[in-house]
């Protein structure tokens, strides 16, 4: 479906489709690539060449329909399935992101927490119960997990990574300060926070 | 100091920021560039053509002085001085973000925490008393403050912003899923987690 989009493009396409559902929200029904362009301070021929990558969404003088755009986009994104995810390090950034994706209205569906440490064991976080990291491999045979998120500090995170692809885990959201070595066919989407901060403290020294 | 460096260079400084910082924990002095390519699973030839945009730092038969290294690539960075840093929201998020920034070994003070929730006032959160957002201007005036750091509502983002640039902030690292529009001479760093986890899912379907 999605062969041959270059990876520039397929970065932008989040950035449309939060666009494309405020405008949904709106209840804007169809939008020239002029007024998108405007709002997205992207250039109007920019959005023309990423959109025909998908086909001829847009229609001279008519613009592109709103609904069928974000419909389109979403399913480039494996947005049309729920993904179960689960949670490793349940400690202050954990729990932010355990309820950040129980909040969001993406298909990403929050279904369990683990720790090692025994004091986490049973609180609530998010409505869900915490788990010790042993039990992990029980409830992956009765629960289809697709993504880890890896809230953990970075010693932690390269030996529960592997002990999650040993059973069966295919991806992971990665917040430790450090880069996995994952198998292939194993996909890794990492969030440095840290290195996020060092690159705006380099764009304040350029002013 | 930095003129005509590429931006696809500087986006990689922060991983050889933390590289060559681990090398030093383990009390390593020099590497060469064939190990830290190794390492970073960089090539050799990468490392070396980044690491010449600040000079010959390299020696033939010698390799990289990994303190040296590390210094001048903190100074390119802006990580020589230190960046007070305020947050506005103190919800889940931002009371993991404000703990994320006090307990990191980087020159980022967190000196305010800011919220319009008259019952978070005063609540102490990684060491700091909640303040309301209407007192940021009397705060500002004695402590100066660099980075503002946004964990909001996406509506509320951009009239914070806003009200901040007036105040004199120049730098937002901003969480809110939203675009802010800042005059020129203002710089933002986005942490988009919703748009990071659906170029997870987009992965995943390539697979």
């Amino acid at each position: 479906m999605n062969k041959g989009i270059s990876k520039a493009v397929i970065r932008r396409m989040p950035r449309y489709y939060r666009y494309l559902g405020e405008l949904l929200e709106n209840g804007v029904e169809r939008i020239s690539s002029g007024e998108l362009s405007e709002r997205m301070q992207v250039t109007a021929s920019q959005i023309r060449q990423d959109l025909n990558n998908f086909g001829g969404f847009g229609q001279q003088g008519y613009g592109y329909n709103v609904q069928f755009l974000y419909d389109e986009i979403g399913k480039i994104l494996g947005l049309t399935e729920v993904h179960n995810v689960a949670l490793f390090g349940v400690g202050n950034l954990g729990q932010a992101i355990a309820n950040y994706v129980s909040f969001e209205k993406l298909p990403f569906h929050m279904i369990g927490l683990f720790d090692v440490d025994e004091k986490k064991k049973g609180r609530i976080v998010s409505g869900i119960p915490v788990m010790m990291l042993d039990e992990f491999e029980d409830f992956n045979r009765t629960h289809r997990v697709d993504i880890a998120v890896l809230t953990l500090p970075k010693d932690a995170a390269m030996p529960v990574a592997e002990h999650l692809v040993d059973l069966g885990v295919r991806a992971f959201w990665n917040f430790a300060h450090v880069d996995l070595k994952v198998p292939k066919g194993v996909v890794v989407e990492n969030v440095h926070l840290s290195e996020s901060l060092m690159q705006l403290s380099y764009n304040m020294t350029g002013r």
